[in-house]
């Protein structure tokens, strides 16, 4: 596979160009650009460029609705109600955490459901940023159904991602960001391409039958990480995004990837807290002691930082992605290949 | 085995007793026999009455402090920090539950920080208490190290619970409560006693290699769930309890099973949801057509359910213990064993 190099605004702009060109206002185009290209950077290119193409194909379907704006619902002290209107999630997701920040901070803990929505990105990209904001943060998501129940042998769930961020004095935060799958479809789609066997454990074929053969769980369902645990944490993260804040579960949601059906509908929930609301005031010292212990149980590491090895790459050589990609994002643009 | 049978009322009054006999206030041990005799009923004997003889060792060693008032340090309008003073953990929970209640209603969701603790006990009775108020609730504690971090070989990380709980009409509420290890401990105990060998994944053995070999496992370290997922989502749990409420870490804390160390001083985080505080007034109508989507997946069944049918069965015919074990109730309360 050829690669392509280019610089992060570029690619930015090239993002934001084809989301116009597809019926994107630039103001959604522009925020859903810079968080297709944060993925990118932080190394996590299945929510990165190569859902430009899919996106400006369910702005043509009408699917996304480029074009709305985010509306709050609901306001309590400490809640947020926002209907993101079809549009990118994206968009909802700024709001949210622009006024969860000062929440947060009022009332030591606060959190933002998001219903009509669409797909929710790079999860652990959310949370970061209001742990910049000094705050710890949970967000939980759904997405369309891709993962049998434990027990069960349809998709019925989606692979849910949790996300998690603690702010720590002197360095970017501490982040976790899990799908609730135990494999990955994209590593899956490559086994099938690649004629490898997947490990047991991460699907079922089209019978409910455990398999490791790619094409079958392809057929079949994702199961959950931990079996009857994955299964349960994924239920409640429907329970959470779809019957809380108001979104679709995964078993009603359509495709985040072709233009077919209606608007996906889905939901999402950022909890932010604040560090000192316990009335505890050494958080910033109990997170270095933390750290420390990690450190001494190496090879073990913390979670989340092979994405600040990306930032610090992408920042000085820019980021390389498939030639046939940047081929792909240049016609949506309507932009001359640079040879 | 031989086994006892005797009145949920009795059991209470036993371990009652046999607290007060240690040391415990009658207000103090009255709430921990209820939660100890709550976790029989419910099936989980590990956080049931098996307990008694090491809280009583621990209250007269001085480790727990059973006359001990919980007291609140801080409070803003969504948030709530508790010291437990090196109590046992539940009168604690008993403040955090009775003021989280009115405070999420009022400000859309609240949090509970509690440090200075002890075993957590069932995590996912304190969820369903909040639920039984009409609260959406998630909870989380860590436990003494146990666990190795994912690449590491030492224990470190508590089991760690994660609890979630929401109200269904009509029905009790969906209750979610997992450890983050990959098995029991005392499932392991039980397969070296039988002298069974152990899954692949749940442990390795005291040079960091996985085993199967349930000897080796107990010398070793637990292994998380879904290894880096489940080791990740522990240490979030660490950072919430340890860091947040002002606990412990697992690394630190001493054992809740003997009388030997200081207090444990472990840490608890409960946080409430008003089910309407996003502006989406259907919850309770989604619950039911999340429970029909499920009851569609048989044998896939909802988490949590099993513990209803242990509650029906205690109701008309009382609990079954072994008689070791009721003969150690009647002597640690000085009651004359019955027939």
């Amino acid at each position: 596979m050829s690669g392509k190099r280019i610089e992060v605004r570029e690619a930015r702009r090239l993002a934001e160009a084809a989301l116009v060109a597809a019926g994107a206002s630039s103001e959604s185009a522009a925020v859903t650009a810079r968080a297709l290209v944060a993925a990118e950077v932080d190394g996590q290119p299945g929510h990165g460029l190569s859902r430009v193409a899919s996106y400006a194909l369910q702005l043509r379907a009408g699917k996304v609705d480029g074009k709305a704006h985010p509306v709050v619902t609901a306001t309590a002290p400490a809640a947020l109600g926002i209907d993101a209107r079809n549009g990118f999630a994206y968009p909802a997701i700024e709001l949210a955490i622009a006024r969860l920040v000062p929440m947060a901070r009022a009332s030591g803990i606060a959190a933002a459901g998001i219903r009509g929505s669409h797909h929710f990105g790079q999860a652990g990209r959310h949370v970061e940023r209001l742990a910049d904001e000094g705050l710890i943060a949970i967000a939980c998501a759904n997405s369309p159904r891709a993962m049998a129940f434990h027990g069960g042998r349809r998709p019925m769930l989606g692979t849910n991602p949790i996300a998690f961020a603690a702010p720590v004095a002197g360095r970017p935060p501490l982040v976790v960001d899990m799908a609730l799958s135990a494999g990955a479809r994209a590593r899956i789609i490559a086994a099938k391409t690649s004629g490898q066997p997947i490990p047991p454990g991460w699907a079922v074929d089209a019978y409910g039958q455990p398999t490791t053969d790619a094409a079958a769980a392809l057929d079949g369902a994702l199961l959950p990480v931990g079996g009857a645990k994955g299964s349960a944490l994924a239920l409640m993260v429907e329970i959470l995004v779809g019957a809380l804040a108001g979104g679709a579960y995964g078993w009603e949601a359509s495709s985040l990837f072709d233009g077919n059906g209606g608007p996906p509908r889905l939901g999402h929930l950022l909890i932010a807290i604040s560090p000192e609301a316990f009335g505890h005031t050494g958080f910033a010292a109990r997170m270095d002691a933390l750290l420390a212990a990690v450190a001494g149980e190496a090879p073990a590491r913390l979670p989340g930082d092979k994405r600040l090895e990306g930032r610090m790459r992408a920042a000085t050589a820019g980021i390389e992605i498939p030639a046939s990609l940047y081929a792909e994002l240049c016609e949506l643009s309507g932009t001359t290949a640079a040879a």
